[in-house]
């Protein structure tokens, strides 16, 4: 695999009760490290491909243990050394009927604090062939927000291939813009974007009626944003804290297509199954430029392997996420 | 709220084997303190009331650690401070076709202890609103059970709205006299009171038909019990140790309502459902006293909720089972 | 219970990553002890059968321990003191759609170096009624095919009753033979037998067709290898790696028997289900001698219960089995 | 203990990992409550007095937790909910050479937030008898310091007697103004100070020659806060991160007293360690107001049973103290 | 080894912090199971002793699990099933100046309800050589007081060499009878004791003086027990929690005997020391009947190893032991 | 610092019981990865210099999950992935006299595989600066002598610096050669040696006196290895398993410099000591080449802060090392 991928985002401590405790009950936390953006490169980097990770962190021990973690996947982070702590999440895992908790503690970040020209685009994206963002991004504060339109027009600049997770999270867009009024300018740079009907308005400002179909819903966002080829949502059914089914669709400029569906029967940690999947996206992209239905079976595979897994991150390889996509069974021990 | 709720029983300490594991082979216990009574009380005081706990514990380190864990709850704790141990129990989690196990070791505690005479009714109730008492405290002495009637006679001079939980456990009733020739006397106090079918011969010395409606068990009950105003029952289907389906109805002296249902398909721990379901009946009936339907409801989704919660104590807050009472989902985290 | 019972094969210590963590990512491992043969031997043990199991293990602190777990069950350990090191197993317990792991580091170890004339089988077996080994041993080295061949021998002369578990595991067969060319002439010696369609031409050299029914398959058996009197084989449906439903069937020599199904909703561990399945058979075969059916639902409860306790080996009791397949629910907390 | 303390400061979750693990390194954390002034109250309310402690905490999960804990010490909170945050420091426990680390993570607190206004300090100061506060409050930021300025003239107003721990951190005094600017003016109204001879300048503005003896110093202090009645400070020998020696004196406004020293030659944890001598010393000042060598000494007993005990807060009882200051030895085990 | 040890005591579930928390904040708990006799049979069995364990546990799994334990180490348990509960005990490990704490949690057990006549001593002592016991049973209760004599009359009767631990624990005795009148009637039937010069009057009735040499305190002991050959007596010298030294002493009918002194400056777990020691001197007395010194050395030696192993059981081999007494350091790692 | 540094060897899983368990008693492992030479290069990566690592792993999780180490800390491994087996090996950590013990389990492993020809030297060699290696590889099989020599050959053709430890670990040497038969050849290539006076003969085939001065040694060891220019040899006095003194000297080809000692009173893992005095030595010597004073200095600090860190490999920082080095204790918290 010789695509080189830029992702660009905050990296978090994520602390969890163990074993389904609460948090107000809790006197022990395990650690992760995660967020967004890290959590599609690392899973790419598990894949193979060659991930850079732009972002900042403190210069102490958490943030030098933030960046050790991207490192251990083989993901190779650029990380501005600045500002006085590391964001924090809290995340409770619900069961059943209780649903998950996330208590984000993120503001006044070191990530929070870049502004626009404390990163050398042009140096990062040289040689490069594909950048990540998201929404979450956007949501945090202004700066970022510009700094974000500072990124995607170098990238544009130099021709890379761009994608986008709108993640729209309304608890994190707070300092007085909508995200209607920021991501639209943003999206516009986008030839992958990952995106719900929920979105359609609050985040893109395009009305879409109650009942419309998703094929149409893309097919606005299309004429919006006439740079996008690649559109893809993913769903979820049926859902308690404890199982699902999901599945998936993608538009590629064309057609719909949808993906084999999975009733994922018992969830260990389903926080970043959107990113697996986005990086499923993004490998597939890439490795099969020509079979979108394999990409998208391969992307809904990997979210629905990253269900089982705790963490962040999608510790699968290309082999698990084939295996299953390929119809091989959980219930099977490998040997 | 300003109820002052006045609850009486044993606190024992609960030592269980993590992670699955069985008593027989496990070499490490985690400590949760909890007692059908207390259970109640806690999660009162976590709805916010004004909650009081009678009981004895042992002057040393554990009788000071089960205290101290009620007053993080909130609760007031009014402890004889006398005999030589804390009641303990075992509980072995179950999983699937495996049943959980409960090893009681509280013969000879501090509570089993408690004479007729040790503790100042007159004094607790005052000003107090509510007592709550269950069936497993008569069920252990003989000398219990006189203090309950001590207690009850006491309560009803100064007018206190009266609830218990029948809370029938044959293998506690070994000091020679039958659940059937002690509760009733305990039970003609009883404004709220919560029973099975199973219970009515029983417990309360009522012969009933195998296939007698509910309603038409209620009535019998009330004929006995003229008091009794509010009659409830949890019901369980499909149960395995790991999932079941519950349920509940209440009987309000003139009709019988019946509550939603949940399916639990991922049981975290179940001890205390019943307590829990007791909580939110009592919360419900002080916070709308006109609105069974709604007090049901709110009792059940309470229970539902504390099977996702480690530990006896349902840890959910009024606005947790409110939203699940609403429609609100497991499925969705929430952020 | 007065028969007395020689298991014979390898005990290994197992590493497993807690909770669902995977083996690429896990700084714990929660440690074992088991082996096909020593899970068989264990179970009964705990059944209350008198049980030997001879083994080799390094005299050193690991394979004292080895020794030690099997003590604890009440196996009498007979063990050679040899070699260097004590065989491994790796075990990433999967979830859903993610399959569990086993990495195999057993080369080289004590057991693997043991050779025909190291064991004094007479001695072993006098005054001893049954003998279990499986297809396991066989497949680790020639010499250990030569060494079970010197022990059914031994054990066929003292007349011993004689079972194997096939236990047909690809991965291991790497030393130059195939199993059909070494395990036929083994399994003569046996009176039961567990295996299942799909090892009958890999490990028996006997065709089958696709569509065979399990009662000719048996049949074929049967008329290969005349001493066989009992052929079980086990079976799983809809399984992912967190749920399944399984049964079996049994064939007396006359006819096939079919065993209740159980649906495990909540897989705690399956590693061991097939060895305590064995256990039980033996457990019944011995118990109930003119009862076939009673014996096979025996086993299949006790294979049930193993997939809900941690480790290798069914700590299930005779009373927890027979409760179980007398229709307790595993959804009542026992008091 | 009749009397009624007002202690006043931020509550923090602390995070610490386990085992001498490294924050670099460690994927796991232990969590407990703490925070000068907290502890301070916790130990004393462990002595059994009367304690309020007045803060600001989120209205969330962890908020919530931080009063239940304080509650589970028989602290009453007083909490001014509002803000987003709760503060949190993250403690690495050295060993031998390797030092302690504490990174703090409070800036943006809920505390941090609190402003002039925002406390009703006569009601809460309304029957109480003593105030404590410390220096760390004022150095977070301006607001705080003023708001110190605020309690200290009720508390004055009303008659308490008021003690505060200098515990000058530089690290925190960074938003604009020196410790020597601010602490002054709020150390002029108090009755009892705990402080060092390193802080004489930078906290107190009083200059104070390399050698002067410590006699010298307060009487120094004395004279510029003449309101000062008892004069404590502590010291450390011999110490790494594993062992040291402790002592303390007291200058009460006549001589100078020293404690008996004591040699810990194994520290589990010193955090909270002058937390609690000045515990120790408020309850010995209330209990024995005659006898200021008993005091001393069991303020400094109760620091050095401190360094026994993980966490912030001392949990050593009366009689665990009284024991060591009469010269029991850890050596023996109380059965 | 030939010889064949009968020991006879109560099993007890301890259950600890961990790391070196208290009772009164621990919401974990370590279980391991011991008690002083248990602890010698244990550690003389893990010497290569042939070892039966005389006791009474209740029929659960608490019960099985104790038993299981004893297996584990190679003891045989003969134990009477009856009674409802295991003994219990709390043990609060301590750390520099804070004390260890125990606290029992062991009337009424299944032990305890032992009485004469429901043990079978003279098949027990058949063909044993030695008989161990300790002062703690004849503590409990006065049944077990009777049946200690019972058991020390048929072991003198059939030749069995009897030693004793006096163990004397001063809250245990609280039956209404004081040590020294139930002690000598049993000490009389032993051969070798270990006891301290506080035992003197305490336990024997026997009244030194202040300053009085252990020698002639032996010599008192032994012209009152005549049977004595053996008395040995451990000393541990500035101790705290942590560290401490110790040493032991033994007069051999003739002379005094003085081990060599260690000083143990990091204690893991002091619990079993004695034990530890008893069964070192019992091996040495079996093993090396001429060489009094030896047997000294190797018992403080043992005693010395068992400070550093969590839980009661002294898990050191005869290798590991003798390699210290012969002047190994445990400055060097072992490869 | 811009010199790029090789290390080469084997990188082995490291299982740890919990807590001073032992290893016949744990059933919970702590997982580090590490080896000699991986300790260096992680130690040096920390130290912020340019880090490859040669080695073997398998490819499987194991392989992965060992790589994903090393990368973690900035090391860049260069890996042949072949073989079966990552190796292993158990470490119980002792306690005061209790020694600790290792027991390898590397036999057979993927590095234990390599042969001559396996690796592309040249490659890797190219514009790198200092080449480090260890006598383990060489002890481990003789094909890895062989494969030492064709490094030591390519480094030396290229013009690297080469380092290297003796290492003496007369378990490992087991292959039919003696240690004294294969180092000196690979000694001769060497610049910088780590070894003691006890390798002079064993190792180098150089015979001493008992009491030659390090002087007369180094001497004798650069007459007879006339590339070496700087020898080093570490110290350790008064030893038990939890506290040592530690000190180190220097020759440099003129004269025998002596390292400031240090007194380590609590040791949490001393495994990895030497290994990071030798990431000491080298970073001094490439940083500080006219300074082998500082050098030294650096390198003792180095190797005491390794005591206190749990796992292989000294996660110190250069700021953590200078500031010991210069002074700083222990006992005072870094806030």
């Amino acid at each position: 695999m010789s695509k080189r991928i830029i992702t660009f985002g905050e990296i978090l401590l994520r602390l969890s009760p163990p074993n389904h405790s609460k948090l107000y009950k809790s006197r022990t936390f395990e650690a992760h490290y995660g967020g967004a953006e890290a959590n599609v490169g690392a899973s790419l980097a598990l894949f193979g491909c060659d991930v850079k990770f732009v972002t900042s962190v403190p210069d102490n021990e958490l943030g030098d243990s933030a960046l050790s973690e991207l490192r251990s996947y083989g993901v190779e982070p650029i990380a501005v050394k600045q500002g006085k702590r590391l964001g924090v999440y809290y995340f409770e895992q619900g069961a059943s009927e209780r649903p998950g908790k996330v208590l984000y503690d993120r503001d006044a970040s070191s990530f929070a604090n870049l502004k626009k020209g404390m990163i050398d685009w042009e140096v990062i994206f040289k040689d490069a062939d594909w950048f990540h963002w998201s929404g979450i991004t956007a949501s945090l504060t202004e700066d970022l927000a510009i700094l974000s339109k500072e990124a995607l027009e170098a990238a544009s600049k130099l021709g890379l291939t761009i994608s986008a997770d709108l993640n729209y999270r309304p608890t994190l867009w707070n300092y007085g813009k909508k995200a209607s009024e920021i991501m639209p300018d943003l999206v516009q740079y986008c030839d992958v974007l990952l995106g719900g009907s929920d979105d359609s308005e609050k985040c893109l400002n395009i009305k879409i009626e109650e009942s419309e179909s998703m094929d149409s819903v893309f097919r606005k966002w299309k004429k919006q944003f006439p740079k996008l080829k690649t559109i893809v949502s993913t769903m979820r059914y049926d859902a308690n804290a404890s199982s699902n089914t999901i599945g998936a669709i993608l538009w590629n400029d064309e057609k719909l297509l949808k993906s084999k569906e999975y009733k994922i029967s018992h969830i260990v940690d389903r926080i970043g199954a959107g990113d697996a999947f986005m990086a499923g996206l993004i490998y597939g992209l890439i490795t099969w430029p020509e079979s979108y239905q394999k990409t998208l079976e391969y992307a809904v595979a990997a979210s629905c392997l990253k269900h089982s897994i705790p963490g962040d991150i999608n510790l699968s390889s290309v082999n698990d996420v084939t295996a299953l996509m390929n119809g091989a069974s959980g219930g099977r021990v490998i040997r």
